[in-house]
């Protein structure tokens, strides 16, 4: 073979080699798409070990009952973006969850909600933030979706769509649990003394990681379509109406039939700083990742400890990543697949 | 030549074409970093080429204004963030632009604002939401971020925290202005039936784009960071606490020095939605996009009048992509640039 022609085999397979590497499926590998999916978690912290059988049995039990309906209403032929607002809305009323019924308590001994959703088909989503008296944000927030041009409604005036919508409304207080109230009193007797000579106000967050809990789904239907779902009480004790990233598009909470559905948990802050759920999908838009290296990547910004994402993409590939001892979660899909975990 | 040579010579190429492709500089060209660049926007949207004379002077001599005290301050080596914070300060105050003094009204007749800022250098942010008595939104929002752990406050928590840092409180009448009273009426007057056989209400923009208006600014400084800030009053005759972009970083609002510093303006749903200041961001980061290219593919999915963009990057280079007729913005930098615009 001559010099010349050896070059211009060089030439081509290098052109083809670079066209392979722009034109590789999202995740680089064939396969075929299961039927549907389904991933949720009940949130990310610190999740002691050495939480009694008993509660762990009763977390379990929750998050079966949850994926539960989840799976059969995907089986049956049912949307994505219906399930994950089901699925959200039964761990919501669970006051197991900082979600809805056992939402987390503001400094002011009241209950401020987040929550948002999205359609992965059409790009739509809205999200509330600071809801009091909605028994369902994820509801109020599919409601912002579908019924006005708007993607996020915060404080008294979310509230007040509520009522124009007639979605079922109650008290403050029917989000109180005995067991969140003694965490916000336990956060409050040790209120840190300011840091940094008082220049920061540290929030105080519940020692066995109250303070981050979270609910998401996310799931895949029959018609190849991703939604995702988040729903939150926020942290322990916030003040001033703090917001975390559970009604950011982007940063807690994303979907796009392209890529994947995601769903995150954790210190909403830096979720919102580093807008993970987005980044999930951008890294399998842009570099060509598969779900879980992307899901991965999102997340490497983050501290230990800061939380988790669940994600799943348009194969029904599910990945769940969490740098914390331990994220509730569970995961289903139509191969058969059903299991929930707390723990690593 | 040898055929075995030739092809060790072909897996030699190959790998370094490999290689050079994930590791050239950001924007794929060397060059100088100017000392300092900053470039203002004052809200993108229908500007009317009609518009009277005087008023387009009124605003040309406003953005010069602002622009110059950008420019003295960082030529004087103040930092990006201070700067940043402090030209939107003056925007603030000036009753021609959507953003403090000169804020649209509520469907009720208020004001609520809307702000953010990011730290390139250390990706610290603060924004604030449906803000009513702090005469400098954006002073709020600094403040979030240089004295909480938190990164987003909402509602009348927002205004607390204002009064608890002692900040510069105003009634909310402050804000008013007879033009956006009058383009508040008007829309008033305009509100639509409800489309879609009464399932979807349609919130009534006013036609010479006044819903659209915001103030951003985004800079880099002598010692190489980068910083954005974007404040609003947000849509005209808004209602039930819609929040935009603005205050959500990772949508109006993005900074990092290993890329740009980012504000946008337009419909804020959309920049919600497709997370477009960050997108700036991971497209120079991961597709090693300049920022101008990178700025354009972030606005792509959003449809001609939604918005546009201001930004600069690490080595002070300005980027302006907008889909409307209009965008109110300057841009000024060490080599001398000095130049203000409204069309296109």
């Amino acid at each position: 073979m001559s010099i010349a022609r050896a070059l211009g085999s060089l030439l081509l397979l290098t052109s083809l080699l670079t066209a392979g590497c722009n034109e590789r499926p999202a995740d680089g590998v064939a396969r075929e798409r299961l039927a549907w999916a389904i991933a949720i978690h009940g949130g990310a912290g610190t999740i002691p070990r050495t939480m009694e059988p008993a509660q762990a049995e009763a977390y379990q039990a929750a998050l079966t009952r949850a994926l539960a309906i989840g799976r059969d209403r995907l089986a049956a032929g049912a949307s994505s973006l219906d399930v994950v607002e089901q699925v959200v809305r039964d761990l919501e009323d669970d006051p197991l969850f900082n979600a809805g019924k056992g939402a987390v308590f503001t400094h002011d001994g009241t209950h401020e909600l987040d929550a948002s959703i999205m359609d992965g088909r059409t790009l739509a989503c809205g999200a509330v933030a600071g809801v009091k008296t909605v028994r369902h944000p994820i509801s109020l927030a599919r409601l912002v979706m579908d019924k006005t041009k708007h993607v996020l409604l915060a404080g008294e005036g979310a509230d007040r769509f509520g009522r124009e919508q007639g979605v079922e409304l109650v008290d403050n207080t029917w989000f109180d649990t005995d067991r969140r109230r003694q965490q916000w009193q336990e956060a409050l007797a040790k209120e840190a003394a300011p840091v940094d000579g008082g220049t920061t106000v540290a929030p105080s967050v519940s020692p066995d990681g109250g303070g981050k809990g979270t609910v998401g789904v996310v799931a895949l239907d029959q018609a190849g379509h991703l939604a995702a779902a988040t729903s939150t009480g926020g942290m322990t004790n916030k003040r001033w109406g703090r917001v975390g990233d559970s009604p950011v598009v982007g940063a807690g909470t994303y979907a796009n039939d392209a890529t994947a559905a995601v769903s995150c948990t954790g210190t909403g802050e830096e979720f919102i700083r580093h807008g993970v759920a987005r980044t999930v999908s951008s890294r399998m838009e842009l570099l060509h990742e598969d779900v879980e290296r992307a899901g991965r990547g999102a997340l490497t910004p983050l501290k230990a400890g800061d939380g988790g994402l669940i994600t799943v993409d348009r194969h029904g590939r599910i990945a769940f990543v969490f740098n914390t001892d331990g994220m509730y979660r569970g995961a289903a899909d139509a191969a058969g697949r059903f299991e929930v975990a707390i723990w690593r």
